[in-house]
């Protein structure tokens, strides 16, 4: 992944202080617009009109060791909801034009069968298994998952989506994300787990447990593949491989809550430097969000008090930047508007 | 001003339950849903389609005191950038499709001849006195300009506007918005004053007692025309009587920042409980702006380092506050889409 583009964000910033504003009163606007500036090569940089949310799905073999009390197959059961429009990222996506595809990239159990455009099925296998007792997966499935989202990214790119969104689904996932921020950052599971769609005190309990075996267990903690086949997640792979490939495509990546941040720490790993590319959509509830906020520098657009996933929090954040872009293209700069 | 319909919420509150997502996992966007449903008295809330922002423009004797380093005449020059469109608030409005007029309600130097549908001339006087020496106006003028906010607020509603947004211009403006946060919650001024849109240390402890100097002069703290009268402005007293107009008429108002949340508190002495019917846009970083939130008990939507004014946080907040009552309405519950 190529740095940031220096001379773009140079003129960007220089052309936030020309703009009929005292210097910096947009705040974190003005930061973001020079990023969008760097991130796209462009300045000013062209407001996103076709921004595109892929909703990852997989399953999780650790929701066996009681991490979670939702049944496995709600997840083919909001796949289902993604690709009739009901869920709360369809929404969100429809309040501000954006697509939605869901992605199937390792359900365990049936998806419904509808009939949609939204559904890419890439299925590497039906969810991982149990993280808790041995490895989720092989190195081949994690590869193969990655990849799924590398070319779900350049699909939308050549596509013409100017906007990647990151989303979600899958019963049990706080648990692998939480695994794999504890695994990279070093910090215990205390630290980083906690209640996901709603566990009590006993279970959240039995999930720390659960993470801090899972994390030992694991041998070279600098190898992103290795991490995500010992500790992932399907849908986290895809993530993973999906930041990379619109970071690489040079088009802004907007990430959402744990899930997604997990995933972006694994991206780090494979492709040192794409962070750089993402834009941080919320800051969600669960700690491991802002462990990995904090980590790599990002500072989040939206502090809602989200903990739904699916994209929710990233879809949120989309008026924001279309603000920022919009702000350095449109606004009048003091001379044109014959301000001394 | 009505209190919130209570009925109408428990409707809201109970669907928020039965929509396909864990209880709570939408966060603040729940709450404010149902705060819609109260406002407006319908369940599930519409979707505010046609936003207005009301920018109201007024000039302050006290830049004489010295204040502020920027000259009066940027107020008529920021005026004439509203009208030909090129101001921060017109480019995120556009983005979000909000009309923007302009409310000339004490405009002291000349504003540049621009012909457009967007300027309302309800000037009641050339700015204020310097409240530094001496009340800032007359009573009669602090209540014409509050009816000057009360009939734009009905004229924007009998219009089709279902969601009312504030904005102001005014050099100078953060010394009277102060002023009337420091009489009003009791604070000193050295507290509730920030440096507005830059002013230096020396500029900063010369503000800060002219506040404290005017503030002492006011005889009834608990008569908000009074406090108009004495250390106000004239977009000042607008936007109180705007505000209360909104929520009279039972759309929601977002307020922006520190101007408006000073005009907001004046408000609630005028019309007690206005502010239940208030949306708080976002966090500015003026002082003075977090202690009316917490005095009010209000919990901004976006916290982005803004502190420009004219409305650019209010008209920020738009998009997520279609976003909370399209959730309310549009997302799936579980009996629909069949999950367990």
């Amino acid at each position: 992944v190529l740095p940031l583009d220096a001379a773009v964000m140079s003129a960007a910033a220089e052309r936030q202080g020309e703009l009929t504003k005292p210097a910096g009163a947009l705040g974190q606007l003005e930061s973001l617009s020079v990023r969008l500036a760097g991130i796209t090569g462009v300045c000013p940089p062209s407001v996103p009109a076709r921004p595109a949310v892929a909703v990852f799905a997989g399953d999780h073999g650790v929701v066996r060791s009681g991490v979670t009390p939702w049944p496995q197959e709600v997840t083919a059961q909001m796949v289902a909801n993604f690709l009739t429009g009901g869920a709360a990222v369809n929404v969100l996506a429809r309040q501000v034009g954006a697509e939605v595809i869901v992605v199937d990239v390792g359900v365990a159990t049936p998806i419904p069968p509808i009939a949609s455009e939204r559904l890419r099925s890439r299925n590497v296998r039906l969810g991982t298994d149990d993280l808790a007792v041995g490895p989720a997966m092989s190195r081949a499935n994690a590869e193969a998952a990655v990849l799924v989202g590398l070319s779900i990214a350049q699909d939308l790119v050549d596509a013409g989506h100017d906007l990647l969104v990151t989303g979600e689904m899958g019963i049990g996932n706080t648990t692998p994300s939480a695994a794999l921020i504890a695994a990279i950052t070093g910090l215990p599971a205390a630290d980083c787990t906690g209640r996901g769609t709603g566990v009590n005190d006993e279970t959240l309990a039995l999930k720390t447990a659960v993470i801090d075996r899972a994390v030992a267990r694991c041998r070279d903690l600098s190898d992103g593949i290795d991490l995500l086949a010992e500790i992932g997640g399907l849908e986290i792979a895809a993530l993973a491989g999906f930041i990379i490939g619109g970071a690489a495509a040079g088009v802004p990546v907007i990430v959402d809550g744990v899930i997604t941040l997990a995933a972006l720490l694994v991206a780090e790993q494979l492709a040192p430097g794409v962070s750089e590319h993402v834009i941080a959509g919320h800051r969600s509830t669960e700690p491991g969000a802002s462990i990995v906020l904090d980590k790599l520098g990002l500072e989040p657009l939206l502090d809602l008090g989200l903990r739904l996933g699916e994209g929710s929090g990233a879809v949120l954040a989309i008026g924001i930047v279309q603000a920022a872009a919009a702000i350095l293209n449109d606004m009048a700069t003091f001379n044109e508007a014959g301000i001394a």
